[in-house]
């Protein structure tokens, strides 16, 4: 997982997202900011696209960044630093109407996970970092596209083609991440009266288990994982829901068995704060496991979205992506913040294999 | 609701809490460290056992600090500076165990906040603080605190009494505030299940309609109210939930038809980083309306609760407290932080009548 000075790093590549968002040009921002960071990243995507965004940014600061054009993901380490490596994913894509949603941009930004999540099945690269995408034009670019509401399933349904086995059998959960905090959700794109549904022993046992595996990686530990509860004061004693009682608990106990070092579960209103790594203050825990999305999201997000990072757990590759999504009102103004989309490639080096 | 300078503030009363929490040792270090703050102030409550909380701490300064026994609210403002008046609320209470559940302390925290209610709605006072209660105290008390699991019940249904009307005539809602933040619930201590069938047209509208009064009252203008979603993304357009459009839009509206400035359904992972506070950022909201418990008290709770205060909305009286409980395992050891309580008294001040 580490790599010394010495070693280059596996090559990790960002994926293009929707080409009519923010993506080219938070790309292109994070090489100009941090390029000793980005040395061993490329771009999977389109090479006329990056270079519009790259001259874009440029053009105003006046410094000189080619866009060097690569056939594999091994090429990374023979380009001279400070330029912007791009590997050209299928046939190039025209310009697009910033800030619409549009089939074609949609259908590239799609081509360019679907490659780039072949490419670390098959080892080529060590990670991937995502753009956002457009829901909306992910949609309107048709099958395969459209099966997926997002990347967490598109990723979900590669690599369990790759293993051989049903996407069921390869369960993944998010973890958001920032500074300060680590919270793995149970389940996230679900009314909060499914996610209710959701919250059964086998997935509270399983987000430990995965969290388990994947952190452990991370932290060269056992990770201390917090529970939270899934009502208030988590339930206090059955008095306002017994999910503490039927599920949670037996749950913990359950992955306690297996060897993780799970406790609770503890009280939603304050296992966040208990879990927050400030200066001075070791935390409680290492991740919180979170009960539904918005219990997690909320205090990821609260201090601001900017540094968050999105990283799928359970898959057989490594994927992070910001925490935010195309933002189609700012597209092509250059107002955009890189700083999520560089904790993430931070983030994505950490964990690269 | 302002007093200037020449005029006495009117008498705030602190209620004890329980006898065997941290309540009179914390009272008792804000009157030390805020004496200019605590001069309308007094204690409802016990002179024996605040003479006893005081002489522990001034024990280890070296200042003395005398209790003045009151008879009437009033004479807060006849008394010299630098004592702590306390009102004898019945008979004396004994010496309690500290950290010990006790029907005695119980019965006695109880009373205090019965008479500082039926103070506060005559008139007598302007305010009241709470310190914490403990629920099974109150229950071992008996009749009629055994029939209230808390502070808010039981004021509810003094309240209601004096103005004549059933309990439920007189709906009120918990605001949690700190610094940074001020957030209503439209529901508390139910279980997660049942707080979603609380999102009903009726308890969002009672909801902003209480909120819209009381920080009008507060801010001396209209409150811009941010309405936070029930499901993830508020919805995303009926896509994970419709209670966002079949319930919350609804209801939003026809608060605005009554004159309130409330906005949302907001995607609640984002609605409250929205409404932070910070220096030199202007909020977009003055308070959150939060669907449930957990959503609204884990970003207030996020950074820290030394801080923050409890406010009850809706009564006809003015009532806050600090945002901790009893704290029954440090209690009597001197190490009790009494910020969230200055921090409520402060709140109660800047909002008596």
């Amino acid at each position: 997982m580490t790599t010394t000075a010495d070693t280059p790093a596996s090559p990790v590549a960002i994926t293009l997202g929707d080409a009519a968002g923010i993506g080219p040009e938070i790309i292109a921002k994070a090489y100009l900011a941090e390029p000793a960071l980005l040395r061993p990243c490329f771009v999977a995507g389109d090479v006329a696209t990056m270079r519009r965004a790259l001259d874009q940014i440029v053009g105003s600061s006046g410094a000189a960044w080619p866009v060097a054009q690569i056939e594999h993901a091994s090429e990374v380490w023979d380009l001279p630093p400070r330029c912007l490596p791009v590997l050209q994913v299928g046939a190039a894509l025209g310009p697009c109407p910033m800030g619409q949603v549009s089939a074609v941009a949609g259908e590239f930004a799609g081509r360019c996970v679907d490659w780039a999540a072949r490419q670390a099945l098959q080892g080529h690269i060590g990670a991937m970092v995502t753009a956002p995408l457009h829901k909306e034009a992910l949609h309107a670019a048709g099958a395969p596209y459209n099966g997926y509401p997002g990347h967490t399933e598109m990723l979900q349904a590669i690599a369990a083609q790759h293993v051989g086995v049903t996407p069921d059998r390869l369960p993944v959960r998010m973890m958001l991440a920032n500074e300060e905090l680590r919270t793995v959700l149970v389940s996230i794109h679900l009314s909060l009266r499914q996610a209710l549904e959701a919250v059964t022993f086998d997935n509270v046992l399983q987000s430990l288990l995965i969290t388990h595996h994947a952190l452990t990686a991370v932290l060269g530990r056992s990770p201390r994982i917090a529970v939270a509860g899934l009502n208030p004061h988590a339930g206090e004693g059955g008095l306002f829901g017994d999910e503490e009682i039927r599920t949670i608990a037996p749950a913990i106990a359950a992955a306690r068995a297996q060897g993780c070092e799970a406790s609770g579960p503890w009280a939603p209103d304050t296992v966040f704060m208990r879990a927050r790594a400030r200066p001075g203050l070791t935390p409680e825990f290492d991740a919180v496991l979170a009960m539904y999305h918005d219990q997690g999201l909320i205090p990821v997000k609260y201090l601001g979205v900017e540094q968050g990072v999105n990283v799928t757990l359970g898959l057989p590759l490594v994927r992070t992506s910001p925490d935010h999504g195309t933002a189609f009102d700012i597209a092509g103004q250059g107002q955009a913040d890189p700083a999520s989309l560089i904790a993430a490639i931070r983030m994505a080096r950490s964990l690269a294999y």
